[in-house]
C-alpha cells in the first residue's frame, strides 16, 4: 500500500489526533466515542449542525468543523458507518438550546444509525431534525443505498445551512433550508482509478489505465458505466448534460417530526434545471486528482453550462470530498437564489473551507 | 495516462483558461506570453511579487496570485522553465512603481530566465530585486539545480512577503525579508510513486509499491535514498530529523544589485535550528496523497518537534507545492518570529490560499 500509515487500525484515529493537534483552540477531537466539535461548542441559542459518515472523504466532514459550518462531525471508520453513540454524544455536546440538525448522506448504514440517535436524543429532550442529502444523478438504487446516493451536495448544505445557523434561523427554518438545498443540487462522478481501503490492502476494484467508472459513488461502488477513458472535455460535458438533463426526481424520505416524537414518511420532488437558473458549480476531486485537472474539467463546464443558459455565479474547485486515493472528480450543480448565494458568501472557519472574517 | 487531459500539448493552457474562468474578476490569465496577474494590477506604489516556474505544481504558483500574496506568475510548460519574455511581459504589467520582486525557487533554467528578464526590466527602468529560495536539505547539488534546490518554503515566503508588500514595505524591504523566509526555511520530501508528464506519458521514474524515494524533489528527480517503504510515523521522524538537524549552510548567491544595475555575489548562510525556536510546520501533500495521510505525518512531526524543544506556532496541512498526481508528502520548517508570524497571519485572497477580510 502506497500510503503514509501505520498500523491501519489506528488510521483514523491518529488522523484525528493530527487534526487536534493542527487546530488545537479551534476544534476538540473526542474518543469513545469519536466525534470532533467545534471548541467553542455548546454555542447558547445557535442551531447546532451535525454531519458524519465514514471516514476517506477528508476534509469531508471532519475538516468542515468550525464557525460558519458544522458544530459536530462523527467519523466512522474507513468507508464504514458512525455509529449511534457517536452521534448521541456529538448532539449532547454540541447541542445550545436550539436544537440539532442532522445531515445525513443517504447510505442506508448512515440513515438508520443517525435516525436511532435522533430517537435517543429526542427522549433526552433535544429537539432534532434529520435532512438527508440524496443529489446523486448516477443511480437510482445502489448497493449501499435505498434511492440515490448522499454526494457533492453535502458539502454544499453544510456550508449555507451552516452559515444559516450562524445568522440565527431556528431549527425549523435550518431544517427547511437544507431540504432546499438537497432537492436544488445534482452530482455526477467519474473515477479514473480505485482506491485502497487501508484494512483491506488492496484495491476495492480493478480499472485499466484506458477505462473509467461512469457515475461512481464515493467509496468506489460502481456507477452507471465502464467504459473507455474520454479526453477531459468529453468527459466534463457527459457529466454537466447527465445533470442538467436529470429528469425531475420524486421519493418519499422520512424524516424526524419533533412535534409528534415520531418519524413521517414525506414525498420530496427535485424539479429539473431550467434554462435561466443561477448555479453554484462544485467541482470536486476524488483524492488524488491535481488540482490542474480539475481546472481542465472547469473549463469545459463553464462553457457547457454557459452554451445551454445557465449562469454560473458561485463556484468550488478542489478535492473536499474524497474516497482515500482515488484519481477521479465529481461535479455538483446547485439552483442558486439570492439567499443561498448570501450564506455561501457568509464567513466559514474549519480546516477544510475557510474565507471571510 | 489517467488524466483529465484532452491533448497534452494544450494542458496547462486549457488548465489556465479554467482558472481564469473560475476566478474572473480576481484574475486575469493571459496567453502568448503566458502569465496570470491580479485583475487589479497594478496597484500603485505597492511593491510588486511574480513567481513562476513549471507547471504541474499547483497551485503554485498561479493560485497564489491575488491580494496578500504574488501580483503575478509565469508558469512553464509542465516541469518546465517559464521563458524571459513571460517574465519581462508580466513584470512591465504589474509594476506600480514601487519595483518588483521576483521569488525564483533554485532550479537552473529558471534562475536563468528570471536573471534575463531582470536584465530587460532594468534597462526599461523597473527596479528590480531577485530573491533565490533554495531550502531543500535533501541534496547538495540535483540534476537540475547548482546548490539546493527551491520548494516548501516557497510558498511561505509568497505569502509572508505578499504581506509585507501589501503593508507598503519598500522594494530593498520586501527583499531582505524574502532572503531571511528562505534562510530559516528547510524542507525535505518523500515519494511513494513517480507521476507521469502529460508530454512523455510515462511515469518519470519507477517505484515498486514497497519502496520509497527519500529525498525526493517536486519533479521526481532523485533524492537521497531509495528505500524500504516505512510506517508513518518512521518517515515523519525520518524528515523531522533530517530538517532540524540539518547543519548551517553556506552558499554564494547572484542577487541582483539594482543600484549598480549589475548582479554581485553574496555569501548567504542558513543557521541550523535551535531548542526554543518558534516554527511554522508545513506538512504537504504531493498531489495523490488524500489529506487525511498528511495529518497522520502532522500528528508524529508535531511529536517530535515537541519533544526536542521546538513549538509549532504556526502550521499548514494540505497539497499547496505538487508533482502532479505523484503520492508522496514533504514537511517545511520555517523559523518565525513576531514579524512574520504577524504577517502570515494577515489577510490573503488568492484561488489556493485565502483566509482573513
Amino acid at each position: 500500500m502506497r500510503k503514509f500509515i501505520n498500523r491501519p487500525q489506528d488510521f483514523v484515529t491518529q488522523s484525528l489526533e493530527g487534526m487536534a493537534a493542527a487546530h488545537a483552540g479551534r476544534i476538540v477531537v473526542h474518543l469513545n466515542p469519536t466525534f470532533v466539535r467545534r471548541a467553542d461548542a455548546p454555542v447558547k441559542g445557535k442551531v447546532a449542525l451535525i454531519s458524519g459518515g465514514g471516514s476517506g472523504h477528508e476534509p469531508m466532514h471532519a475538516g468542515f468543523v468550525g464557525p460558519g459550518m458544522l458544530d459536530a462531525a462523527c467519523p466512522g471508520q474507513v468507508f464504514t458507518s458512525p455509529t449511534p453513540d457517536q452521534m448521541l454524544e456529538a448532539t449532547r455536546a454540541v447541542n445550545g438550546g436550539a436544537g440539532v440538525l442532522n445531515i445525513v448522506k443517504n447510505y442506508s448504514g448512515d440513515v438508520m444509525n443517525f435516525e436511532m440517535a435522533a430517537e435517543l436524543a429526542h427522549a433526552e429532550g433535544i429537539r432534532i431534525a434529520n435532512i438527508l442529502i440524496d443529489d446523486d444523478a448516477a443511480v437510482k438504487d445502489s448497493l449501499y443505498t435505498q434511492g440515490r446516493r448522499g454526494t457533492g451536495t453535502t458539502v454544499l448544505a453544510e456550508k449555507i445551512c451552516g452559515a444559516a445557523a450562524e445568522r440565527g434561523y431556528a431549527l425549523d427554518q435550518v431544517a427547511a433550508l437544507c431540504r432546499r438545498v438537497n432537492l436544488g443540487g445534482r452530482s455526477m462522478g467519474v473515477a479514473l482509478s480505485s482506491c485502497t481501503v487501508p484494512a483491506k490492502g488492496s484495491p476495492t476494484f480493478a480499472l485499466s489505465e484506458n477505462e473509467m467508472e461512469f457515475g461512481i459513488g464515493i467509496h468506489g461502488e460502481a456507477g452507471r458505466q465502464r467504459m473507455d477513458l474520454r479526453t477531459a472535455d468529453e468527459i466534463a460535458e457527459m457529466l454537466a448534460t447527465s445533470i442538467l438533463d436529470d429528469p425531475a426526481y420524486s421519493r418519499l424520505t422520512r424524516e424526524w417530526d419533533a412535534a409528534r416524537g415520531t418519524w413521517s414518511e414525506v414525498e420530496l420532488v427535485s424539479q429539473p434545471f431550467q434554462k435561466g437558473d443561477a448555479l453554484l458549480a462544485f467541482v470536486n476531486g476524488m483524492g488524488g486528482t491535481p488540482l490542474a485537472e480539475l481546472y481542465v474539467l472547469y473549463r469545459k463546464l463553464d462553457e457547457v453550462c454557459s452554451k445551454r443558459g445557465y449562469t454560473i455565479r458561485r463556484n468550488l474547485i478542489g478535492s473536499f470530498m474524497t474516497s482515500l486515493e482515488m484519481q477521479g472528480a465529481s461535479i455538483t450543480l446547485l439552483r442558486l437564489d439570492s439567499e443561498t448565494i448570501d450564506l455561501w458568501d457568509a464567513p466559514v472557519h474549519t480546516p477544510g473551507l475557510r474565507w471571510g472574517a
